[in-house]
């Protein structure tokens, strides 16, 4: 890669830079989208993250866009030239897709794009790339036939998943921006293995178009949305989604603009941002490292006590919660995964046969998805009717159990899936900081909440996380997506955090 | 009655006017009551349009409302004294709840209002009746253990369902404002049938807390509403529901505020209202009175040239989306149903029977219901892609293949439900006509669209009609509530229409 391509898809460039650079005709979108190709191929050597590469099209895309451009004088839309990643299952024209099982590429290609794609595209993206996802998009790691996708900043941890491919691409540099999606902690476990920005929105907000591991199953809703270099790229890429008003075309869609507020009025004492702060949810203690990290932020928020007022928030029911949401995924006891898998004969991997083998997974009849229904309709309830009592803005908690895992042991997804079961809208951001062994030692033995609690405490092992970042979360309630990036805009004025 | 008890509630009187009376102190909230209550009594007796009468803890809670009044100077509420008549299944404190099921009476009365009652409690509601409910709440009649409700303008005819008890009762004076719901027609009918308004709106918007005839099922949804004697009582209803912001307390709702626009760039041509009348569904041609009342609206608009844009509007698939629609309401094959029946083991009901065996309807495994849901989500995303095609703002259409059908005999929903299915907001209001036996004369023979089309035409018979009001359905797409009224505003200008 030349100088300037290294200087185009450096790691201190956002797509807001980026696009900047392209209006202000620095660098053309065909030179952008072949620099980024470049590093996404070499990316892929190393780190198994793509499944499609189509860089002719790519570029026939950007010529037209400079072209365009230089005739006009105008860009086509505020995403004028920007290469987006897209995760493998998402539909554009002419391309196969993929749920991470081999037999779906039997399929023939979309004959066009998604709406959600149609809507980048529209606004000036370049697509020319897809991403790896992991067979059934139901791990929070990212292996499928395509291969294991390894976390570039340490190849013996996973980039998270299930929208791995996205975010080992975008942290190698191979991205500036992608798009996955999230129903269990989809995008927000891959962020955080990999020190980026997402923001997991509300359900029925962002517009879909793409394939289905199981087609039909709507007991628990997955979202479309962006992993990033930056928030301020979270933010365009939610009004440019929005912006389109996908409402008028897509069904099931709330006609909710994108405003995130000027000014709030925040619940806290003299109009601070109030913070509950869960350490840990009940069920599982986060390994040292990521608890480092929650108290340094937090001790850091409070010395900025004009802003923040800090309390504590206790977990409700977090273990009722992530086995309902389990129940959720599969109601038919992971059948339609296996049938999947067995279309080529494709062996059911680890992870899968975990997620589909959960106590709380069976087949259910009519009548007991009824039941499900009102079980789930209920705790939802209750929960916010707890969220309500505590008056907080929102929620910083953990993203996980712990930085990113050691390849093929990520089983807990309590501190994500709650907020798919609940449904709010959830952020994950790095602090900065990264693991240390000499810092991060381990805990000695302790008393411990359950036996997903101790599985996270022995496979904790300070050298084996060496140099992964330290990313925590930020809840609010549903449809307060705009009131997360909000606060977080004043939280991240205190990020980087540095190391002790 | 006396005769001031007679002018409290007299048809020409709105909830408007009433709560006016009241703050001018005119009457107190114990006379109005008092007035209302006399009236429903007489009303049950003629219609057995009640399921329980509570005048004591009416004239409690009214006497507050005086002494607040008289107190303070300040009503409590935008609602302060006006009497509301609740559907039987709607959780009132104290009172018992029923899904128009004998056995629900052998559960505990709530302990508390539901939801929806409270905001309207709250906002100085006074309950005095619950209103009687077909067995199942599934009949667009009003047949249930408590009796067969009658309309009141010609007792052979129902006063439609299944909010049919509210409907009568209003139409006879005992209830100035009346909540119902609907999933397949339920507050449409009832109002068309006996010449008063309602607006069911998108679901999603309006809060709950009311028992369920199939708890669990959400295969389709239902959704609360009003009926009452103006349209302004509507808007009035819908400010004060969603002005308490349901959505903070209720998981399910998306937070959209009740705006109607104060201006609206409307779709036609020099910014005209642009109205797509359906003038039949391609199922079941309309009996001649409701062909007449829809072509004299017509006639009228067009005349009113400078303000409204007149174009035919085709029906898409509704033959489909009605059968779609029954099988998603009963996806066990109406054995929930015949359960609830067997409790006390009433007898199953001709219109119960017949609707849970509708050639759509059957028990469902786990798959069978991915696949449900895929064609019901295709199905709604093809209407949405005509829908928009047309560019109309409204759709102008019957509320039902005639006017109040004869009593048992009503047997086709196609008018109403597909807009459940799809799930657009609509309207019902009175036109001003009515059934005349002299001029609405049957049909000769003709070649008929279905089965249903047939029996529609061969269950006209003009003298039994005779006197039924006329009504019609506004329709506007998903979240569009406030459109609908907007349009109806514009609409109404030119009614009553004048019999010919």
């Amino acid at each position: 890669m030349s100088a300037e391509e290294l200087d185009i898809t450096s790691l201190d460039q956002d797509a807001v830079s980026i696009l900047t650079r392209i209006k202000s005709k620095e660098f053309t979108a065909v030179q952008v989208v072949l620099a980024f190709a470049k590093r996404a191929a070499i990316a892929h050597q190393l780190l198994s993250c793509l499944s499609d590469f189509f860089l002719e099209d790519a570029l026939v895309r950007a010529q037209e866009l400079d072209d365009y451009y230089q005739k006009t004088g105008e860009v086509i839309g505020p995403l004028h030239g920007l290469p987006i990643s897209m995760k493998d299952h998402i539909y554009l024209a002419g391309r196969k897709s993929t749920a991470g099982f081999s037999g779906d590429i039997l399929q023939p290609p979309a004959e066009k794009h998604g709406h959600l794609a149609q809507i980048l595209h529209d606004a000036g993206a370049v697509f020319y790339v897809k991403t790896n996802l992991p067979q059934s998009i139901m791990h929070l790691e990212t292996y499928s036939f395509w291969g294991q996708v390894l976390n570039p900043l340490n190849t013996k941890l996973t980039p998270g998943g299930s929208s791995g491919g996205c975010s080992a691409l975008i942290a190698f540099g191979g991205s500036p921006l992608s798009v996955g999606s999230d129903i269990g902690g989809s995008l927000r476990s891959p962020a955080a293995a990999c020190g980026i920005w997402t923001l997991k929105p509300t359900t029925l907000r962002i517009p879909r178009g793409a394939t289905a591991a199981q087609p039909g199953t709507d007991s628990i809703l997955s979202t479309f949305g962006p992993l990033a270099r930056s928030l301020r790229d979270i933010d365009l890429w939610f009004q440019v989604v929005l912006g389109a008003q996908p409402w008028i075309r897509e069904y099931n869609l709330v006609p909710i603009p994108w405003r995130i507020p000027t000014a709030h009025n925040w619940s806290g004492s003299d109009g601070r941002l109030r913070i509950g702060v869960m350490w840990h949810d009940g069920v599982v203690l986060p390994q040292p490292p990521i608890r480092r990290a929650l108290k340094t932020l937090v001790e850091a928020l409070k010395r900025e006590s004009t802003k923040f007022e800090v309390v504590d928030y206790e977990p409700y029911k977090h273990f009722e919660t992530g086995e309902l949401a389990h129940e959720l995924y599969f109601v038919d006891g992971g059948a339609c995964i296996r049938e999947r898998a067995g279309v080529t004969g494709e062996p059911v991997l680890p992870l899968t046969e975990w997620v589909i083998t959960r106590p709380s997974v069976k087949d259910h009849t009519t009548h007991e998805l009824w039941e499900l229904n009102l079980r789930r309709e209920a705790l939802r309830a209750e929960y916010l009717e707890y969220y309500n009592a505590q008056k907080v803005d929102v929620i910083l908690c953990p993203a996980g159990a712990g930085s990113a895992p050691a390849l093929g042991t990520c089983k807990y997804w309590g501190y994500t899936n709650v907020w798919n079961f609940v449904d709010y809208p959830a952020a994950v951001f790095p602090t900065g900081l990264y693991c240390h062994p000499a810092t991060d030692v381990a805990d000695p033995a302790r008393a411990y909440m359950s036996d997903a609690d101790k599985d996270n405490a022995d496979n904790y092992n300070p050298a084996t996380f060496s140099g992964a970042p330290l990313c925590l979360q930020l809840v609010s309630r549903r449809f307060h997506d705009e009131i997360v990036v909000k606060a977080l805009q004043e939280v991240s004025q205190i990020l980087p955090l540095a190391d002790e």
